[in-house]
């Protein structure tokens, strides 16, 4: 049996106790991935952040708020386990400083700072051991060179590419990218089978991680 | 039989196709009123950012996504209705322009310019005729004088005073506030029988507008 991490939903990065930067991740292909990976016998550790969803009871759930506890989490989690799925879209921007107290309006702008968040899936990427990385990509533009340039930055062994549509949707559509920049696969439609389709393309990847030559 | 218009859940800024600013208002409050109206035989308009709950079938919903939205929405909509609920919570600043494809990460800051949305309860406020306004306010600090500062800047009839613990919450703690700084109610609990027993106050406050004396 694997271990299998999944990183799902979205993180906030807060400007004040009300406001904050986020993006419209459900949870939904995170959760079609351990589904996937439960009925195939597997183990799914889930760190999310807040999504409406709900996962499925058999996983283990870690939730977090921001791309920082994404990432601590993760670095806790991830050596116990034998691969992972970076499905989540944390924030990647976060204000410099966050305001103890509501921001009052002033009647004229306001100019927010902004810093990078850590890249949780690099961390990993630059800490892994036997364990394999597959990261999602989601571009608007120049999608193939700039997912390939993510895998290689992040040290994925494989990239899940996708566009701004898969977002909140139930549907989505991905194309799979491995280190040399061949296209391994083109899968479309409902997230959960797009997901079991994926999960099966990995257990044939990397059978190594489950104890077999092929799943 | 009074047509009460209902602004609910919050609003996002877009910085690029994927990212934007919002806050974790739910639209719970907002479902509550309409409910409490409908329960009531009146007719619930609600105005809704997008939320994850469901609006009773016999409301008119109409959703949106920016602040811009929900002003042109309710331009159109407040005309026609004997009163309103001002629940939202509009995100109130917003780039000075949104970028046509997603912002690569450059390993520098970035310094988003901020300005303030149009603040539609006081222009709503500006143009009411007959038509009672009641404004929702969540302050952090000094909460009194700030919501009693709302109340007048926005023209509105009542304010109802709460804490950011309200947001996404079930539960919810307010105060409701008149012209003058009295404190007519303070109320706590489940925001349903929040929302019934605040309705009850509005009806006793706006009588005119429920064609009787008392409702």
């Amino acid at each position: 049996m694997a271990r299998i991490l999944i990183t799902s939903g979205p993180t906030r990065q807060y400007l004040d106790p009300v406001r904050y930067l986020t993006n419209a991740s459900s949870g939904r292909m995170g959760r079609a991935l351990a589904e996937a990976v439960i009925q195939a016998g597997h183990e799914a550790v889930i760190v999310s952040g807040p999504v409406e969803i709900d996962y499925p009871p058999e996983a283990e759930v870690h939730p977090i708020l921001s791309t920082e506890d994404l990432l601590e989490e993760c670095l806790s989690l991830f050596p116990d386990c034998d691969g992972m799925f970076g499905v989540a879209a944390p924030c990647d921007y976060r204000p410099i400083k966050t305001a103890a107290q509501k921001l009052s309006k002033t009647g004229s702008g306001l100019v927010m700072n902004l810093i990078e968040t850590p890249d949780v899936i690099a961390m990993l990427g630059s800490i892994k051991q036997h364990q394999w990385i597959v990261a999602f990509a989601l571009e608007t533009q120049d999608q193939r060179i700039r997912a390939q340039q993510k895998l290689e930055r992040k040290n994925a062994d494989l990239i899940v590419l996708n566009g701004p549509d898969a977002l909140d949707s139930t549907q989505t559509q991905v194309e799979v990218i491995n280190p040399q920049g061949a296209v391994l696969a083109d899968l479309e439609g409902k997230k959960s089978d797009v997901a079991a389709e994926l999960f099966a393309l990995v257990r044939r990847q990397f059978a190594h991680s489950f104890g077999q030559a092929s799943a």
